[in-house]
């Protein structure tokens, strides 16, 4: 089993398996939510993309721009406002994470949603594949994230096999903090939460928690310019 | 000073000091060339555009593919070929490098030239700059290269000042590595060497050897399609 990790979306990276990680906050928001009881979670890039998708009968609409609930949405994109269903569909709007998602969409057989809190099942369900694997980090912006090539390097290291230069850098890197919350603080995505208060940056403990969850969110296609993600 | 790395040259990233590395082997070479006597290096992209820029009288043409000198050409890309001048210009085809050098020129005020061979005078020079630095990796084809990561993450340390997640993870990934030349032994294209043989191979304790130059190769235009660099 061959195991990549591409830092950014830009990077070139394609396996049968693609897992797909924006920790702070989308994927631990997507987790959380298919864990709690929504049936689907529709992610868009685009905030319009996201209000396209309804809100009210069976629709939650879940988006922040800079800290802030957008206009509009029922809530914002913590996690911890995901701990009951509220309706079958969630649509998200998340910039970074969709474009990670969509990236390795067009690039895998499969693609699986990771974070901290579904750590050992999402691993599991990677090696149960049997394939090589490409670990694709959402970023922020195109750049590299240091929070999500954390839980990259931490992936990495559970599924072993045979890593390329990427995905040893990541197993070294989560190596050099003790624990998740303090990588998490460390990175541009944490410290933005930080900045914002401290109802946001309890989203980064949150977040740290490892395996909390027993849940392994697929894509499961597009709908429209949405990406469907079910367990 | 804030201080950046981007992984590989489709990052996104800008300064007005730009600091370009591909370690094994093209910019080592080119920091043995300049400091043995060569008055510039002419590095492009493509075999048949070096090819172009002449051999004979005033112009050593240097360049390898697959561990091979390429046909026609008068020396390969070891930078242990270069420790005597046997002309005023050399002309290289190196792939990732020209690439690099090209990206930050588009990004950057000034391009400096780094391995490990220099590393007490590029980060000296950069400080000089009291700049903004944006260090770029080369990498392989665009992906990740362990190699040229860990001198990224050896300028950044030296460097100091605010770094942003890439250059924080880059200091963490030299850190892992008890030695240079253990981190080139492990990368990718340290191990393209080894597999071309012991010829080959000597570049790896050639190229992990620090501070052995006192020189800052600098990009001081385009001539055609090639990146030219002088002290």
């Amino acid at each position: 089993m061959h195991i990549h990790v591409a830092f950014t979306p830009d990077e070139s990276a394609a396996a049968p398996t693609g897992v797909v990680i924006d920790v702070i906050r989308a994927t631990s928001t997507i987790c959380q939510a298919l864990a709690s009881g929504y049936e689907r979670v529709l992610c868009a890039a685009e905030v319009e993309d996201a209000r396209a998708l309804g809100s009210g009968d069976g629709v939650t609409l879940g988006g922040e721009r800079l800290g802030v609930r957008i206009d509009g949405f029922d809530l914002g994109n913590s996690p911890r406002e995901y701990l009951e269903a509220r309706s079958s569909t969630l649509a998200m709007s998340t910039t970074n994470g969709t474009r990670a998602i969509v990236t390795a969409a067009e690039r895998c057989e499969r693609v699986l949603i990771a974070s901290l809190l579904n750590l050992g099942a999402v691993t599991e369900a990677a090696e149960a594949h049997g394939d090589d694997v490409a670990i694709f980090c959402a970023g922020v912006k195109g750049s590299f994230a240091l929070d999500d090539s954390y839980v990259a390097g931490r992936i990495a290291r559970v599924l072993g096999g045979e890593r390329s230069d990427a995905a040893e850098a990541a197993v070294r890197l989560a190596a050099s903090y003790p624990t998740a919350e303090e990588a998490f603080r460390a990175s541009r995505s944490g410290r933005n939460l930080i900045n914002h208060g401290a109802e946001l940056e309890a989203d980064i403990p949150y977040c740290a928690q490892e395996s909390l969850l027993a849940v392994v969110p697929r894509l499961t296609g597009m709908n429209g310019v949405a990406a469907e993600i079910r367990l």
